[in-house]
């Protein structure tokens, strides 16, 4: 039987990112097109320690059918947590348990988005979420980023101009793919502006808690939220590890509601012994310490591939100065696409991600590209700077 | 801020089933409401060992991000165990592991069925698909089941009829909420009515290996496939544990890789370290003897409850014999209301699931409503099915 895809699914590519990992899987190529945190940093005895607890003491509980809404102790350590470090209060029902970030952004479209509708995101943006509006149907209009984040200005513009908009996406700390950080400024005109249209924003924040030396202490923009328009997306994947595939939204107790009834069609409830497991780890054992650590050893490796590029890039190329989270971007000079470096490094044995994927419209020409410093050592981020750096020479000449 | 719903999630109601889950948690009451498995039968030991030995040795796969087709050991283990006892042949990529068997309703709907489009439904059937279809907004066409299956001549009708028919849902074994089984007959002609007018069908099937003394060996209709109509939709929930939320899609290479590219949106990749300790698990301890055990207490179970139905219950009102899985159904007499029975039982602490919850329509005059053997203790079973007896008694009046 040949099978006639649905409307929805037809603009939808396979993320060009995780088709290009089974690629790199090449052991001989460098790779600097990931997104994973590093297996080094794994809390595997920890987490080990945790699960051999829960199966020998409440097995009944951990392999049944759970909660949609999540495991409530859980919950209540997230709650807390989230209330005592970043002063995001959730007295009521505002939090749900998921799959993974991913899944939040996912449910609150599945809710609030009807086809045809608008979304805007930031752009470039992390290639997951744009997919989630695309198969939704959505009209995703992008907002341009600069080094200091969405360009508020033109997001105004947006608002006054676009019909049915929806929803406004954004990454606002350590962005993936750009990794910056949004200034404070920005931050509360997107929120004012989010009230004043009244549209909801998702604030989408899996890296803000991997903050190197030299950055401000950055909070969630969620805890200026007096309104309710800020969907919190948090996830425990780049700060435990994301194979457990929890993750968390923190929204109005109407709309946890609402994502709730939809999650029980997508996949009933979230992992059980999975969120149990987690709830014993935390219990257990120090997370904030164990971020300490991941900090201490990702800084290294941010500060040496800043090192890096300074050393072998062409001076043309710009690049940011992430304060955490994973990437660094870079720019070639106008008229460059990074589409077009790309192509060319991976017959050199060097990975990195073309910007064009993170672009609204995936356009070829996009003159960026992304660098991934979590997963390799510090002798691949070395090699595969200096490749990168000779084949930017020859393609700049 | 109010949110306003997409008109996707309008038709949609919360699980009535999870939702009173949360009430009959209640410990005076007797729940013969469940959809569980028993606690008392999850192999907790065998995972304990299985994650202890995986994170001892393979941490660094098991918590990073997997592939989101499925973590390979595990999909070849999939596919030999179906095909060597099942003869489901899936030389290529056939194979997507999933978040629980609903996540396949969920990909298939959402990459086959556009808005508007019909889905046709055994009726009553499960309130999870339901729910997934009409979160879709697809039109659920409801074919009558009797205590052989689907009725497959009003399937024929609707075949003829209906516009833009995209799915066929059954469970064609041991099917909830009614507990009976499609004839070798009707299965026959349901799949070369699915040829004939092209139509895919999904064979959603978590019980049937739960197949109790007395039953006939029963093999998916999957096995018959020679076309590709059909998608099989497998689950670990009910034969391992539903908190390790590992399901499976069978279904032609190309549909598979729609749905991997539509997972990839949804939630990125099933829970890796989860799919890593099941492999590890199928690979260290046998799988059907285990089954084995649970098919010997459920056959007490399913066999006591009969008995107790034939001792309490008027004998105006009647019920399935199940040759597996979890559920009973009984229909009350012409002019009687399962829902007004199911209300009335709750005031005197006993729990069943009103027909209603199952039916396409959701008409509260539905007769019928379903018992499940499979959490309660025989003693339980006893006293439940005892004061449900008194009710009907004082109802039917």
């Amino acid at each position: 039987m040949e099978f006639v895809c649905s409307e929805r699914m037809m603009s939808l590519k396979p993320s060009t990112i995780r088709e290009m990992l089974k690629y790199t899987s090449d052991p001989t190529v460098i790779s600097l097109a990931g997104g994973n945190p590093s297996a080094d940093l794994f809390p595997a005895k920890e987490i080990e320690a945790a699960a051999t607890e829960v199966l020998k003491n409440n097995a009944a509980v951990a392999l049944q059918y759970g909660l949609t809404e999540g495991y409530p102790p859980l919950v209540k350590q997230i709650r807390e947590r989230m209330k005592n470090k970043y002063g995001i209060d959730t007295p009521g029902d505002e939090i749900l348990i998921v799959h993974g970030g991913q899944q939040v952004i996912d449910l609150v479209t599945k809710c609030l988005v009807n086809e045809g509708d608008t979304v805007i995101s930031e752009n470039p943006s992390f290639i997951g979420a744009l997919n989630t509006f695309r198969s939704f149907k959505a009209n995703i209009v992008g907002i341009p980023m600069d080094y200091e984040g969405m360009r508020i200005d033109m997001l105004e513009k947006a608002l006054k101009t676009e019909k049915n908009v929806k929803l406004i996406y954004t990454i606002p700390t350590f962005q993936n793919p750009m990794g910056v950080t949004m200034s404070e400024e920005r931050r509360r005109r997107l929120y004012e502006l989010a009230v004043q249209y009244n549209v909801p924003i998702i604030e989408d924040s899996p890296y803000f808690e991997l903050s190197y030396s030299g950055a401000p202490v950055i909070t969630p923009m969620k805890a200026m939220d007096r309104t309710g328009h800020i969907i919190y997306a948090g996830s425990f994947s780049k700060v435990i590890s994301p194979g457990i595939r929890i993750g968390y939204a923190i929204a109005p107790a109407d709309l946890i509601s609402k994502m709730t009834v939809a999650k029980q069609g997508v996949d009933v409830c979230t992992n059980q012994l999975m969120m149990v497991t987690i709830s014993k780890y935390l219990e257990r054992f120090d997370l904030d310490e164990h971020i300490r650590d991941c900090c201490e050893v990702y800084t290294k490796k941010r500060d040496y591939m800043i090192e890096c590029i300074d050393k072998y890039f062409d001076k043309r190329v710009t690049h940011t100065t992430p304060g955490g989270g994973l990437f660094i971007w870079c720019d070639l000079p106008e008229g460059y696409s990074g589409t077009d470096l790309w192509r060319y490094a991976l017959n050199k044995k060097v990975a990195c991600v073309p910007g064009a994927t993170f672009d609204v419209k995936s356009d070829p020409s996009n003159r960026g590209f992304r660098l991934n410093f979590s997963l390799p050592s510090l002798k691949e981020i070395d090699e595969g700077c200096r490749i990168l750096g000779e084949c930017i020479n020859e393609f700049l000449k």
